[in-house]
């Protein structure tokens, strides 16, 4: 016998009762060296697989979670991620069968630190193997396969467990249809790394470490809650608790512990660490947190070209404002990199303040559980409903064009045939969703207010959460037909930057803008000496339009023949007839809507 | 016998040599109850006290610092502000006689948990008592009596230093002429607090730690390096580890510690660690951790108000944008509330990657020692040379009218004489210096561009380091008699607001502003169709123009009509010949320059 009883391995915590546990026959070959035989697994699972075995979506936890995802019945515990997963939930259980298996390493049923190292017939202790983010996965797909599912309808998890996910698109392509990746990175900041290790040292330095052999004595408990106080300030965010212990700073309540408990964020931190420990095993943290560390797609951007260039599936990235330890910015550079290989990304950096632990909160999954639902509901498998929410979500358009949009039909006429197009500042996905209808393909759209996105993905387009401003530098030259920009123009800072990626990124550009050079514009500034104000196209003040810049067709002329770039066609037309402006458009037409390229010299 | 003699004190680090000790015969009644007897105070001191005893500046340490600031001679260890102090430098010892003396608490000298407490005749340990930031500045203030110092030309200090300056200037403002806060804050945020407590519970929480009566055993030193390492990683920032660590991640330099160095952050962070448990005592480590986590100016504007309430000083912040302990944030809120209370106040936030740590690198102090050199030149003390660096720093004006600054002499006569006056967008100060050489004051500038800041306060003016379409609610109703806006409003995103501002802050606003309706702009842009590009005032292409507004005269008037606004005079003139123009002026003005009231209702 190499592995303790189901009942050793649940010394930590609440016993899963609906836990199911298989053991591989065959031995694990280790990313780094070494093996481990019999691995056992605990998993448990939730709905039904369907006859055709395509609808399981397999959910990876993090470093501190387990396999206990939610509730199974009205009488089982809460599980972990209640907010999200369960039968009419975003990934709706009457629908999907939901797969969660502990990880290797865990100390939560799966083969971890705490089971017994067969040649030794003592635990594993720190003896347990370093073990990397890839090897979990592999475990993984052994139980998938065991489970008789061929391909993976998603892949979904947050923090540890979008480390995991990311390593199953790129591990196994054929297995997975869509990923979801949730406040992950390509790699943890050296920041990071750096409470990883205090915390590590801090589990080290407890005399009842014992070089991890505490089984049969009292377990380092001290330096377990030293270190989960301290991952637990890394998974809040300095608003957050601002909030929460500041207006009670000298007033803490009162804990049973024996660590300090002067301030209020102290009691709390001592609670949460005095919890923890309760629950989860030294030698794990050392191990799993190691992982999380080792993990590392690539320090610059052609590494990491090279570890996600193998994935094939549609990918979801959802990352928080406020999350310190897998920032946005990060989440962003992995976006950024499979954008630039063409592959179907959708990316979206909700506002919040509760940091890294936003993903496990129901106030802050409120808008990632509508893009998860619609996400999964539009991969385009048998038997789906395709470009959910499409007609009943559709926003008011925030263009200044709100009364009509006249210029959709006019980008039309300029828009090569089934051509691929980029959307620059998409919207709501509006225009996006007529040229799907129409045969093009592929679609991208990039838009920097956050409910856009989301109506983005709800009409199931892919879209980018980003700001022309900040810079387009991840699409490659010419990687659409098309790149559009749309009524957008007028709102940028950086409008020659932007025009030279416009005709960088598309073959075409096509650009359509408002002309304040306007025969009535100039009549009212002439006559009045004021900026007109109308209704509709025109109807800001002047000292509180969101309007950056204040083109004219001859301006914009001027600026593309300095700037290399040729005019190809162009339709020039009076929004308020609808008649097209042949004729001195500058002084006749309002609207301007003009197909570029670049002028290869 | 109640002290242990100087050696035994110096068990921390290489000794002193410079260094004199001084112990008070009266004994000093602690803030949170009890006291000490015989306190004993390391102290160094360089440069001479000049015959007036008026050239004395203090330097309060950090939480790892001691007295040793700069080296005495050249064969002395360096110290830790060499970039800011000795012969020449920004703190002159050839000029000031500067004074640094071991915080009570610490373990170089001054008494501290490492002394023997007279009741047990044993070291203190942890039983010395709680004490705070006021505490050790009584200390110094005993100290600072006793070398015949009434009143101190600066106290200057970083981070606990800079708690310490706070406490000073409240506590003792007849004593204090000019106070320097550097990287603090009112009250450490939750999340600073909570690191500290972690590092707390780490040293307690090591089995040497014994209740903190370890000075005849081993010293906890594995905990209090932990709580060293972490303490470190805060006073770094993530730009700043990312530069360090991430080229060689998984390349550890080779470290003799039992702490982890898998990676570089890691043998980085356990080199610290080692070498701090040399030279720091575990208990002063809490104590004076402790007593930063309870300095408290209050949690809301009103208790900040009153704690600030009693100073006198001239005051100078400085923060670091990185810095995410003592976040700049954090420091503006100080300076807010002195500005409210019409104190001489000056800030400025230094762009740096360096986190936290900034106050101490030769890299980031390099402008705040311009300021710093500048701010104690310009004390208005006898015999200090005023205004230094006025003439020979003049530089270029970024304001639109580069050519002549013809509107100077517009607001001028529309200034009400020796009147207080705030400049909004002061810019390098020049208009302020003008101001003042008229006799104007006293005066304020508000200018968020830092280069700009360092100008003004090297002019010797007032200034705060702040973004207008920030909000200037810090400023109190009708605090000055005027609110000047010149040049400045073109560039601002929330027009009416600061418009709003101006009216309310100064009981007189005065605004000026080139006006696009002017005859020339109209005519080409009616002609052809264009915005138009001239030399000077309107030399920038409408697709890169700095300017975010267009306001004619016409519509300024009806905007102020709208907000409840009077203009009470106005001056509008042609820049190009200068001369004023009475007749039409939205049509023959180029720039207009008018006072403004609020309507009393």
């Amino acid at each position: 016998m190499s592995l303790t009883s189901s009942s050793d391995s649940q010394r930590y915590g609440a016993p899963l009762r609906h836990a199911k546990l298989w053991t591989s026959n065959d031995s694990l070959a280790l990313e780094n060296g070494g093996g481990l035989e019999h691995v056992t697994i605990c998993y448990e699972t939730w709905g039904k697989l369907n006859e055709d075995g395509n609808n399981a979506v397999l959910i990876c936890h993090a470093l501190s979670g387990d396999s206990h995802v939610v509730r199974h019945d009205e009488d089982d515990t809460p599980g972990w991620w209640e907010v999200l997963v369960g039968p009419g939930k975003p990934i709706n259980t009457d629908q999907y069968f939901v797969i969660c298996s502990n990880v290797l390493g865990g100390c939560r049923g799966t083969t971890g630190p705490n089971f017994l190292n067969p040649e030794t017939r003592q635990p594993y202790g720190a003896d347990f193997p370093v073990i990397t983010v890839r090897d979990m996965v592999e475990v993984q797909r052994c139980l998938v396969a065991q489970l008789g599912i061929s391909r993976l309808r998603a892949v979904v998890g947050g923090s540890l467990g979008g480390l995991q996910v990311l390593t199953w698109a790129i591990d196994h392509p054929q297995m997975v249809t869509s990923s979801i990746v949730i406040a992950a990175s390509a790699r943890l900041s050296s920041q990071g790394i750096a409470f990883d290790v205090v915390g590590r040292n801090a589990i080290r330095n407890d005399p009842n470490f014992a070089g991890g052999q505490y089984y049969d004595g009292p377990a380092p408990e001290g330096g377990l809650a030293l270190a989960r106080m301290l991952a637990h300030i890394t998974y809040l965010s300095d608003d957050s608790m601002r909030a929460k212990f500041d207006p009670t700073r000298l007033q803490p309540r009162t804990v049973d512990s024996a660590f300090e408990s002067t301030f209020s964020v102290g009691s709390y931190l001592a609670h949460q660490g005095d919890r923890f420990v309760e629950r989860f095993d030294a030698n794990s943290y050392v191990t799993l947190s190691t992982a999380m560390d080792l993990f590392d797609l690539g320090d610059n951007a052609e590494k990491l070209a090279a570890s996600l260039a193998p994935s094939t599936c549609r990918w979801l990235f959802i990352s928080f404002s406020s999350d310190w330890l897998y920032p946005a910015s990060a989440s962003r550079q992995l976006v950024d990199t499979l954008v630039a290989q063409s592959k179907s990304v959708s990316s979206c950096e909700i506002e919040s303040l509760a940091g890294h632990d936003s993903f496990l909160l129901e106030e802050t999954m409120e808008g990632s559980g509508r893009m998860i639902h619609a996400f999964l509901a539009n991969d385009d498998s048998p038997g789906t409903s395709n470009h959910f929410g499409n007609e009943s979500r559709i926003a008011e358009p925030t263009s200044i064009f709100y009364a009509q949009r006249l210029d959709y039909k006019m980008i039309l006429r300029l828009m090569p045939r089934d051509a691929s197009v980029v959307d620059l500042g998409s919207g709501n996905g509006e225009l996006l969703s007529i040229l799907r209808d129409q045969g093009y393909a592929p679609l991208l759209g990039v838009e920097r207010d956050q409910s856009q996105v989301v109506c983005c993905v709800e009409r199931g387009l892919s879209v980018l959460h980003a700001d022309l401003d900040q810079g387009l530098s991840a699409i490659p030259d010419h990687s659409f037909e098309v790149a559009l920009l749309s009524q957008t123009l007028q709102s940028i800072v950086d409008v020659a930057g932007v025009l030279d990626e416009v005709v960088r990124i598309g073959r075409r550009g096509i650009v359509s803008f408002p002309n304040f050079a306007h025969a009535p514009m100039r009549e009212t500034f002439q006559r009045e000496g004021r900026l007109p104000k109308e209704e509709g196209l025109y109807a800001y003040e002047w000292h509180d339009t969101p309007n950056r810049r204040f083109p004219s067709i001859l301006d914009f002329q001027e600026l593309c023949a300095n700037r290399g770039i040729r005019i190809l066609e162009a339709i020039y037309f009076d929004s308020t007839t609808g008649a097209e402006i042949l004729e001195d458009p500058n002084l006749n037409a309002d609207v301007a809507v003009v197909a570029l390229t670049r002028i290869v010299s």
